[in-house]
């Protein structure tokens, strides 16, 4: 069943673009990692807005290329920033990523990613394994009903609790079907990161086995690299999940090229100023050399 | 009456129990210095968790093994949050450390400090001296005659303006009474740090040397310590004490470990990082090379 | 019509002043680049506090020596935030100073920046070409006719779209003259910075050619000036042109301090750490070694 191929992303291209075209990303996103977001868009040749009071979103989504909307610390009022910040991506046409940061920890958090992908027209999804299940499992009964998320209430807790997490050789198989099933009921490239990354849309997947463990010791590793999809794929509109795949790509080998830098008294923040370096510094030939991905 | 005891803490089994059993930790912190916190968290093995939305507070607080509360940059909304998730700690049982900042520069800062003294039960309240000089100066009356932190605003400013201040060796033994008895009065052990650090609980006072003066030059030192504190003390609830004074003592000695490492160049935004670095190469054998205190 | 005259600043004492005054800085600012604005401050011998909560700002005004407004991440409620503290600095005569971050952006930005220049005496207005055209043309008809900001919303894109941005040698002359011709009219210095920076008042202008291109590869550094010349000027009272002009050249000499300390694998990660550690270890004497500014 599974045909191991080994397909060429165009790296020269996807990069390229991304330098080339540097395009505008409008983040409405945590107060966490915002800082390092904006930084990781400049190291790769973007440029990012934070901007989330609903009297301007429209605006600055209108004048940038792609949006990116995390809700890593989301709030009531940034809540409706997001929506409207979404509406109006999807009027223009421009690439909207979404990073549903804990759903499954809160009621909010899960109603608020549900209620967010039932209105916007997401390009790219990217989260954790277990923030994906929990969007699937809960979004399941509402999609096919015709929902919206609010109805979903009651089982969002249980949900967390029920599903399996980690990503590995032996259940991957499994792993990577679900990833696409979900990608072709919303319609958006799924990214799912952890030890093994799967990437999957238009009935395709990208396993991917780049990065490090100690990425997980930085905070923020996983916005970033939404932020870093936003570019990659408002550069590349023709290549979506191409383009996505790269991006996490290239956060994987980011992270090992930053981990070699490490000095035995160097810890996470040390690691998480060399992986933005390492963005800084990313040539194609990095990419083509240390990618480590297959097609299914 | 002073007795220069050298009492052992236990810094194998504390840092074990941090490591191993990676506590998640709930802040509602400032943005400021709130992704230093999340990375020294990260560094000591513990789990950050940021959420301040009352709407999900409550359920973030639940799945988390502690709460950090941190009035840096207070408002409206937050504090709401700060109330809501410091009473479900409480009723669940779980420990809560406050960081009282700024309290005396501003009623609404001291005012909040005090109601959450007042209505939630803290496991361990840490800063520097003149914050909690002044809580416990405007508190008194208030807890004296069970009012709440509403009746003492008049005196917020004067009282900031009357207390003395640095903690030096000359006035040391005031001091160390002074905060064993607003350990006593408030129930938590009571962290007051600067260039001598005093953590008061149970009746007992270690004072702690360690540290370096150029930490001040770092924006958030304290926030961070008070993150770690709440991970050292939810990792080790049956020595809520030691947990707290090692947790400065960790702090301290991996503001030694860096400080070592400056080179002719370097100044107080490599050593913010490398004093996180230090926390996440931090060993047992560190802390006890390196801990210089003594228990009053 | 030009007289290039090089005219000295004198770094000895501005840099002095700032040491030894030590001058507290009230910061309302955006979430993105607060943390480094507080460790540039800390880096310089300032000191920083962050409070937007409008029941607490002219209070925290009142304990400061200046005011620091950003509306990087404006919202409704620090917009009434920033006019509140904006407005008791100037009852106190402390210096004030305004970045209006992406004026021109979107009318939110736009009005507000208007609208905090004419209710407010700003001592320095820093922003991009961009940022500062934008509120040159909008706010004319507003501040001849004597009208808010308000009513200045119809050509706000407009005039973003209208203006010629990049300062170069070639149309330095005319927009030294405009920048002239704006601080005439507001009553402020205003520091017009990028590869050449431009800071004009009391019918004098510096031309600084300090600074390194890859400066703008790190959020921030435009905000982290405008903290640096609210203490550089806090701490200069009697000569606030000079002390802006110090500042501005103290960040591009720091910058390109920062910049020569670069390995080959390093990134705009490191360089940020580095500019905030050259303005840490920054002595008079780089600063008269590096200074490269001319008078007009």
């Amino acid at each position: 069943m599974i045909e191991k191929v080994r397909t060429k992303i165009d790296f020269d291209t996807i990069l390229h673009n991304v330098r080339e075209k540097s395009p505008i990303i409008h983040n409405i996103t945590n107060y966490v990692t915002v800082n390092d977001c904006a930084n990781i868009l400049l190291a790769c040749g973007a440029s990012p807005i934070m901007a989330d009071d609903i009297e301007e979103v429209s605006e600055i989504t209108s004048l940038c290329g792609g949006l990116n909307i995390n809700i890593g610390t989301l709030n009531h009022n940034s809540v409706k920033s997001m929506l409207a910040a979404g509406k109006r991506a999807n009027e223009l046409g421009h690439p909207a990523v979404l990073d549903p940061v804990g759903a499954g920890a809160s009621r909010l958090r899960t109603e608020t990613a549900l209620k967010l992908i039932d209105e916007i027209r997401f390009d790219v999804i990217r989260g954790n394994i277990s923030e994906i299940k929990t969007l699937a499992a809960v979004g399941s009964k509402d999609l096919a009903a015709g929902a919206s998320g609010d109805s979903a209430v009651g089982s969002t807790k249980g949900v967390d609790a029920d599903i399996a997490d980690k990503v590995t050789e032996e259940n991957l198989d499994s792993a990577v079907a679900f990833v696409k099933e979900f990608s072709e009921r919303t319609g958006a490239v799924i990214a799912v990161t952890g030890a093994i990354d799967i990437v999957a849309g238009d009935g395709t997947a990208y396993i991917i086995r780049n990065g490090h463990p100690m990425m997980s010791s930085i905070t923020g590793t996983g916005c970033q690299l939404s932020a870093l999809t936003a570019a990659f794929v408002t550069a590349n509109r023709d290549c979506v999940l191409g383009a996505a795949a790269a991006a996490v790509i290239a956060m994987g080998v980011c992270g090992e090229t930053a981990f070699k830098r490490l000095g035995e008294l160097d810890g996470n923040a040390t690691y998480r100023n060399y992986i933005i370096d390492a963005v800084y510094r990313l040539t194609p030939e990095d990419l083509k050399r240390g990618a480590d991905y297959e097609m299914r």
